[in-house]
């Protein structure tokens, strides 16, 4: 069996994910679709929109033959090691190709950048501390630093979100010496960013949150821009647990733990650094809500997807030493589920596997797992009290989901 | 002026409060009562009903002259503790005398008790130790402990809470070699916790709690219980606020911060010994409200005192290190508030306190009243958002309350 394998969040599972899935599938000619999803809490630094669970069945319910989670030590990440995660689950799960939207669409594009920068990647490094020196962002600095390069013109645009994305993961499947084969599709209509509609079908998912968060004021329709079972699910979603998960549901927690926390204990959480904590407790102290924090925080060197990252991580208290030593390799693969397909591959495959594959979670002992337990956990913080408890043991309990082909 | 000391909590301020104090200053013959009350969090480990600042407008309404703050590291802990902590500040205030409310009501009770206790000290704490391998709780081991000494009837009975409270203030005074007069009036009608109104005028501030929280259902007028400052300034902040404060405002946060926190981190904190703290977290999984993940925790070995205190330090995170390093003498007269004849004593004694006074916060930079602000803060949690913020800063902007006599 032929696979492709998918690096996605889908948050939520909307029609430009349809259209890259289909298009993926064909450009490696694949019979099983492998994703590789974030779980509760994403690359940007937010709660998703829904758990896992259901971003799963939106997965398997649109085309999706497996999915696998991004442990937590990767999914709240910058790009390179969110990339690096993914890309060593997927090589792991004996994937033929990994195939990624980008602004692009030519994998040559890519290839020819890295041979370049490889060439130049000595002034380049310097460029980027240069820029970095001026107080600029980290993504701002890179992309300055590459277009001072000679004939960067002739490139990829790295100023764009997805070559970027892309850009990281050909680089980590270099180096993990990975067989797979890099494929990109170029991404139809919507930018990354959007937050308008400037299509009939296609929307980012950044557009269908914020049509979800203002839906009784503006009354938009999101189902133009979604398929039917994502539609259906988010639905469901709604009524059975009363809400859509946004950072201001766990404003209360954040703001709590920083006004309990020393600045000492703030140091040992992952991405603090230089004084940053005293900023957070100061700002914990002096804001409403999170918006409000969050402009409070802002300033030119910290991007606002960065603050938000760091964020999640005081949120989870996730400390400096455990996502060091665990956001090398990934050292599981997560089931969270699977279609009749991917039942299959996994019978025939997994014995290849080059990481132990956790179905059950009370099978797998090992304490490198706990922070998704734990990012799972808070996560359901947000949910009523009386359904609380069943989330906060459905880590466990769950098993990975099975949808019929 | 000759000054007479009390050790209160006024949770609220009810009419066996006024009863207390009028006696109190006759006894003492005083021209000053000087309060030392709990902050924010008591030492039955609740969180108060109202602020400390609107319980210290309730003394001075009332009749109590100068409200000290008795420090979070001596508020929340066992009687030994609390007592020790209350005694070093009346004393640094230069109170002639201390008077404290008990079932026994005859000073003579305590002297001779504690002084039979030096006599018997060996057996006792044998006994004391025997009582507490068959798993049973201090109080209860201290309780048999006494019961089993020759002649133990013609002593105190120190098995009821406030003759052991009057029995550890004279113990302190004698440890600090105060010379502040031991004086005690029997305390009138009300068992410290009774939850039933058993006089026309007189009810236990359990009790007037209980009827607070169940008003809608029972509609108690809680009026002829309460002088009436205490009940329209209970108005007053219901009005304002929309609440009082109780256990279930903070099981959210209690919740989280175990669910976030490693055994490791927990074992920091200070009270968790033994074990406790997988225990702690297993019922933070499994438990809907603050209530039911008590009766979880409960065994015979742990009062539902201690493990609610307990509760309280996890919850503002009070690490063994520096509860351990604070609680042997108080270190500063944290000033609530004052009548104008408060005023007057301050004015004429400031000069020959042994402990510096703390009227502004600004003005006092020892890290040592940082827990006492931490807990404040912890308390504002249960502010609605919108007025959270400027709770949040109160501690450090609120200057003691003025009441004119």
């Amino acid at each position: 069996m032929k696979s492709v394998g998918l690096v996605v969040e889908y948050n939520p599972f909307h029609n430009g994910h349809a259209f890259h899935l289909q298009a993926s599938k064909k450009k490696a000619e694949a019979d099983v679709v492998i994703a590789v999803m974030s779980g509760n809490f994403l690359q940007r630094g937010e709660p998703a929109l829904v758990s896992k669970w259901y971003r799963t069945q939106m997965a398997l319910l649109n085309g999706v033959d497996i999915v696998f989670e991004l442990p937590y030590c990767f999914a709240v990440q910058k790009a390179e090691t969110f990339a690096n995660g993914a890309v060593s689950i997927l090589n792991a799960a004996g994937c033929n190709s990994l195939c990624f939207g980008s602004e692009s669409g030519e994998i040559s594009d890519f290839l020819e950048t890295i041979a370049y920068l490889k060439d130049q990647h000595k002034v380049f490094n310097e460029n980027i501390k240069h820029f970095m020196e001026t107080g600029l962002s980290y993504p701002k600095a890179i992309a300055l630093a590459f277009q001072q390069l000679p004939n960067s013109e002739k490139y990829l645009d790295l100023s764009k979100p997805n070559n970027i994305l892309g850009f990281q993961y050909i680089q980590a499947m270099q180096e993990h010496g990975s067989t797979m084969k890099p494929l990109t599709v170029a991404r139809k209509n919507a930018d990354y960013h959007d937050e308008h509609f400037a299509s009939e079908t296609i929307a980012s998912a950044t557009s269908i949150r914020k049509a979800i968060f203002s839906k009784e004021k503006e009354n938009v329709n999101i189902g133009q821009y979604v398929p039917g079972p994502t539609n259906m699910l988010l639905q469901e979603y709604q009524h059975r647990f009363g809400r859509f998960h946004c950072w201001e549901d766990y404003w209360d927690l954040l703001q709590y733990r920083l006004i309990t926390s020393s600045p000492e204990e703030l140091q040992n959480v992952y991405e603090i650094e230089e004084g940053l904590e005293n900023r957070l407790i100061e700002a914990a102290h002096t804001s409403t809500n999170f918006q409000d924090f969050m402009s409070q925080m802002k300033t030119k060197r910290y991007t606002w997807t960065r603050l938000q990252r760091l964020s999640v991580h005081v949120l989870t208290n996730s400390k400096k030493t455990e996502m060091k030593s665990l956001s090398g390799n990934a050292a599981y693969l997560r089931l969270l589920g699977m279609t009749s397909t991917g039942k299959e591959y996994l019978n025939k495959m997994k014995k290849h596997f080059s990481l132990p594959l956790v179905a059950k979670l009370s099978a797998y002992k090992n304490s490198d797992i706990l922070p998704d337990i734990k990012a799972a956990r808070v996560y359901a913080m947000a949910f009523p009290k009386n359904i609380r408890k069943e989330m906060l043991l459905q880590e466990f309990k769950q098993p990975p989901i099975f949808i019929p082909s």
